[in-house]
């Protein structure tokens, strides 16, 4: 079957935590967004045609469910084909690190917004630069040395194994979005994640990945959750 | 089987939903922490016993699993112990909802805390009155209606049927949050959500949870995610 994927258009955002999973999985979808082609198509969908209207995108439409959460998504994606361990402790485990990379995906948006989602950067300024230090100072370093840490333990892949989970793809697009919207900290950070680094080599090498990568599907960071204003980046 | 729940002692916090969910399905737990007897309890067992030591408490112990990420210890709970339905769209429409009511608590957290979690509230004053404003005006009418419009769909609980889901709880718990924090703009959203105080009524009810909640188990809102400060509060 192929699924209805539903995200802003124009941005990769959260929708992409979810795209990679399919590309990487081989699992055919449909970007209804796009397809729509025009702004006000998801607002309809979301909005009028759905039972139980999800609070935000993404949402995945399959089998008459309407599921929404990134995570929630990830674990249905994963479950239904072996984007994660089959026993409950693997599946278990890649929910909390995926529940973990989220966490800091919030973290990373409220940087440019950290006093409210409905008022423009600009509204929001100084205090933008006093979160983005801290963001910068202390969280970085903290979310990006715990995965560090896993790996360390146990292996090229976050779960272990010899084959990657939907929480490697997310981590690596973690990655690609942080190296967006703070370079120069990541620079600075490069020496202490050797092992991310490799993770985030190895995800972009993947066979199923390597045409959507190079493709027109996969947006650009821009104004969505990764933003790059260097006023808030720093060594 | 006895499962041990690691939190810091004295606040509610995240724990709560964890604790509300054990003592609701009528699951033995240990309160490690308070058992412990000393501040450094939690940090000794979090970074030290820990083959994986999680990203942040609470997490739960159990067969030799580290469960941390609040949603996915309920998930976990949920699926082990009948506190949500066993087909999987139960399944993942109930934890569609937790994810929802943990974005949720997360932003009442931000109001107080929105430039950065390791500063005190006396150190971004200003920054947290805008927020709290954004926060009062659109967010928790968003939330709130959110849920509001599902019972009005489904009926008296969350995933409809006839009983309780440990999202039902997590709802209870949020609710109890914001009166708390915010009673005045509660009192005046208290038309707009009928169906959720019903909601709130009942969990507080049932029998299940009684004794609980009149125990000294139960710890009072203070100085965690959901706070008190007037100055945030408004009409």
């Amino acid at each position: 079957m192929t699924y209805d994927l539903w995200y802003w258009d124009g941005i990769p955002g959260r929708g992409e935590f979810v795209r990679l999973a399919l590309e990487a999985g081989g699992i055919p979808y449909r970007e209804c967004a796009r397809e729509a082609g025009q702004a006000s198509g998801l607002a309809t969908d979301w909005q009028k045609a759905r039972d139980d209207p999800p609070f935000a995108p993404p949402y995945l439409v399959a089998d008459g469910m309407t599921i929404a959460q990134t995570a929630n998504i990830l674990h249905f994606l994963g479950e239904r084909h072996g984007l994660a361990p089959a026993d409950m402790a693997g599946r278990i485990w890649v929910n909390q690190l995926q529940l973990t990379i989220a966490d800091a995906v919030a973290e990373a948006h409220d940087v440019h917004h950290p006093i409210a989602a409905g008022l423009y950067y600009e509204d929001q300024k100084p205090e933008a630069a006093r979160r983005a230090l801290s963001f910068r100072d202390e969280r970085m370093p903290r979310f990006l040395g715990y995965f560090e840490g896993i790996l360390e333990r146990r292996g090229k892949w976050l779960a272990g194994g010899k084959r990657w989970t939907y929480a490697d793809l997310s981590a690596f697009q973690l990655l690609e979005g942080l190296d967006f919207a703070f370079p120069r900290r990541m620079r600075t950070l490069r020496p202490t994640i050797p092992r991310l680094r490799r993770l985030q080599a190895a995800v972009r090498k993947l066979d199923a990945l390597k045409g959507y990568l190079a493709s027109e599907r996969r947006l650009a960071f821009g104004d969505g959750i990764f933003r790059h204003y260097p006023e808030l980046d720093g060594p």
